[in-house]
């Protein structure tokens, strides 16, 4: 038997693309002569379709696809995600179902059971979990047919009470197909081959796992579908952030006798690579924002500063130079350096760019305010003013010119409030908010690897938000160094301050920090969705309360 | 046997707070000879503690504050809601539980088994859903100790395949107690009051029920702890939209004989009841708002319409007149009227106030982009600029004079995005964002019922955005009263398009509309937190897609 996977991009709501490119991929895969074709989780509606299930529209849209995809497989079988209706007057309304599709209508349905609710995921917000177990039998083979979170329950200390493969198991089933929308961040590959691997050495059968591809806003989804066969070893893996489509032959996979080299306990990946996953994952991002909103061209505030630098790269690479209009905005608080720095790069880059000093508007607005400052002195409102007389630029220049605003924060100061709101944290999509600052300099040395694209004196100059004269970020908080680890330890690791402090960090300092982390999660309730790369990013996937009174 | 019932604010976080608050009343009730006194769901970390409940050492507070509240729980009993740890390997880590504390220890703990996961709630991202039911006996009674959700699975097309009250009543209980933090919206009085009534009359024991009472962020608590006899008779109603404390004899209450008169199948609210609910919610949303803060003064943006007359009016009456100001922004294009209107209703309030005319910076901005612009004609840009420069100046204040900015948007704008990101979207919180303009005129009569606050030309001069010459908003937008009901077939009841045109409504209008909606999902993900007043409010507890291309 003869399994493609077709490992494509979705638009969520879009039913007319996603069953077009379907369709086209159903008749590929028969003209190669596969006897089966799989596609994703939830691959009708697009991925995560979020509270447009609740729309019973939505859902009979849903099912006219699937029926209309189920015409095209004749001669052929394919396995597609979409929702289906819970038959049963108990529990929620929906399923999220993997339907097999052969002789032109729907042959069985299986329904996903274990519903991921954490960090990004709402699953159960939607869907009752499936409840029954049954393999399918096509071509003489049984096939254990599963949904994404429905083999990650084989650890120790395990999620959910169940686990799907032991109810498949008794059955005998020849091979697992899974289908998948697993979001990526920079360690997921090797916890995914970790988990597909133990799979199916476990139940010592073949294992075939299709993902999605691109992005949904801020969400990606770097593909890396594979076929892994009985021992637990990798026999291929699909392109990573770009859709691809193979075929595999059932029989060659089950027999394949190589055993993995890898050692699963300790998932290991280079510095290197992360890099380049990064890299890889912000462009795709970037791309498919534009795209599935239907615009092409971005505006971008550069500053000077590596931050804003790094995410012209990024977005260049995504849009093209050409789609890419780069705005210097230099206030009298600005050193000369900045603009040259930022006028170097976007020469290197090719990429339009415009001056507008804001000293000027500047002064009209503190005109206009001091009367009612009560004589206070100069602080962070003026530098607030500055930001925000940028941002208004750059959403002027946005409005008029159909540019969409990318916005160039970075991880640390999104995570202790050091930017503006309505000033510098504007934008439509945060490229770079799920990278630390550290991370920032990290991946624009990645990207000058080979030949200097971001200025060396934007990489090696004390990062300023040169708001006041001779201003440092150093001035106002710790060493990048030392933020980035204890940020990390507190976000990612979700460790308290006395977890934090049994470390050995200065006391004073992590608790400036986590002040500084919790104080500003009203700025973060109003920041454009960020770039999700790690594996807990600002946004959707941590759900702080604004009004909290913990460790402050 | 004597009950209290003890319906408090709590803070999220903050320990301290709470815990004191607790034992405050397990003191009072004792010395006023209650032998149990019942608190709300999740009391001793407030609700809803978010993801802080994946922290560790946040879970250990709260068991550290249950054996504090517990040491002082001599010659009485108390019962308590706090996270507790699942002690099983399998499952998520903790469960949501009610804690029956006796002799200055835990002798009970009760587990929540439904977890709602629909609109705001997101318990299922955190809990294990209890699966033991056993009552407690305390004094020769035998307590079902259930919490919130627990008890809301008593209709014929129920969400949970289990009722605990079902895996209770072989037991024979004598009273059902439930703990809650069950959120208010504008018609769930009546909700609860039915669900709490039918448990009742259904198991023929009474039910004492307990709320909190405040607002976390935009979730607003509006008490309503009540007593219902077994025949489903409300014996007592606690304070709404204030802390309460009241005693009650077991005994009387189960030999009461009322037979309740209410309906339950028809949950009936008259208007009048609506707008001072809604009324009373939104100043508790704003004083707790500030409280939970540890701020005091108010800045609001004052146009002479309507939205912000409203929430100039609430915003007085919550924090009073003193800590609030008012800033007027006219540009070339305001009317005399409106800033003759506006001063109106700030003398009315005895607000201070300040104009600030905007254009000269209006000017300076447009001399200073008008060479970038292409030569393209006013637009809406334009108009953004006006609307940006108001949102500076009042964050301007804020950040000088530690003021916060209230947001004056309304639910049918923010639907259709009919306002600047930015500019009149900006604002720490959102005070009317969940009312429809056709509910902000009514909520305006009421305020306006026994003497016009808001002046009469404020309430009856068509609205307008005055950012243009002569603008009006029916120039752009349908008529409020068609708009803001299609709104609400498609916001409130999820309804989608061929429904809403089955209605009867004009297909281009409601086409219109609905692209309207989801177009802008950008901006409402960078909105402030909205005041939650109806059963589907923007924010938490409607989450859409940003990129989606549904129905567009």
């Amino acid at each position: 038997m003869k399994i493609a996977l077709a490992q494509l991009y979705y638009h969520t709501g879009n039913f007319e693309l996603n069953i077009s490119k379907i369709k086209n991929n159903i008749l590929r895969a028969r003209s190669e002569g596969a006897d089966l074709v799989v596609f994703a989780e939830l691959a009708v509606c697009g991925y995560p379709p979020r509270d447009f299930l609740e729309f019973n529209e939505f859902i009979e849209l849903s099912l006219e696809a699937v029926n209309e995809i189920a015409d095209a497989c004749v001669g052929i079988a394919a396995i597609i995600g979409s929702p289906s209706i819970n038959p049963h007057l108990q529990g929620k309304n929906l399923y999220n179902s993997a339907y097999f599709l052969e002789g032109g209508e729907v042959k069985n349905i299986c329904h996903k059971a274990l519903l991921p609710n954490y960090d990004i995921f709402d699953e159960y917000r939607y869907f009752e979990p499936g409840r029954k177990f049954e393999t399918i039998t096509y071509k003489g083979h049984r096939i254990a047919l599963t949904i994404c979170e429905d083999l990650w329950n084989v650890d120790d200390d395990p999620l959910y009470p169940i686990s799907p493969m032991n109810m498949y198991i008794g059955q005998n089933p020849d091979v697992i197909i899974n289908i998948a929308a697993s979001p990526f961040s920079f360690g997921h590959p090797e916890e995914r081959e970790a988990v597909l691997c133990k799979n199916a050495s476990k139940y010592k059968i073949p294992v075939f796992y299709v993902n999605h591809i691109g992005a949904q806003t801020e969400l990606l989804f770097d593909g890396g579908s594979m076929v892994v066969n009985p021992q637990g070893f990798v026999v291929d893996e699909l392109n990573y952030f770009a859709e691809d489509f193979r075929i595999y032959e059932l029989e060659k996979v089950i027999s394949d006798g190589r055993m993995p080299e890898k050692d699963f306990t300790k998932l290991a990946f280079t510095h290197e690579e992360k890099m380049h996953r990064i890299h890889e994952a912000l462009v795709m991002g970037i791309k498919y924002y534009f795209l599935k909103l239907g615009f092409e061209k971005a505006v971008i505030g550069l500053s000077g500063g590596i931050d804003s630098a790094l995410v012209l790269v990024l977005t260049v690479r995504a849009l093209g130079s050409e789609n890419v209009r780069a705005i210097l905005m230099p206030s009298e608080f600005s050193t000369s350096h900045s603009v040259d720095d930022a006028v170097q790069l976007a020469e290197n880059l090719g990429v339009e760019y415009t001056i507008i000093p804001i000293k000027e508007v500047y002064h009209t607005y503190n005109n206009l305010l001091q009367p009612f400052f009560e004589g206070r002195p100069f602080d962070v409102t003026e530098e607030n003013i500055q930001a925000r007389i940028r941002g208004m630029i750059l959403m002027a220049l946005s409005n008029k010119l159909n540019y969409i605003l990318l916005n160039t924060s970075n991880k640390s100061e999104i995570a202790v409030g050091y930017g503006t709101l309505y000033g510098d944290m504007c934008g439509g999509l945060s490229v770079i908010g799920d990278l630390y600052k550290t991370e920032v300099f990290q991946l624009s040395e990645f990207v000058n690897k080979e030949k200097e694209i971001i200025p060396n004196h934007t990489m090696t100059k004390p990062p300023s938000a040169e708001l006041r004269p001779g201003q440092l970020d150093a001035d106002s908080l710790p060493d990048y160094n030392l933020l980035d680890k204890v940020l990390f330890e507190y976000i990612e690791k979700r460790k308290g301050l006395h977890e934090i402090l049994g470390m050995g960090y200065d006391e004073l300092t992590v608790r400036r920090i986590l002040k500084l982390v919790n104080l500003n999660e009203y700025k973060r309730a109003q920041t454009p969705p960020i770039l999700r790369i790690s594996s807990k990013a600002f946004g959707m996937g941590r759900r702080m309360p604004i009004v909290a009174k913990y460790l402050i």
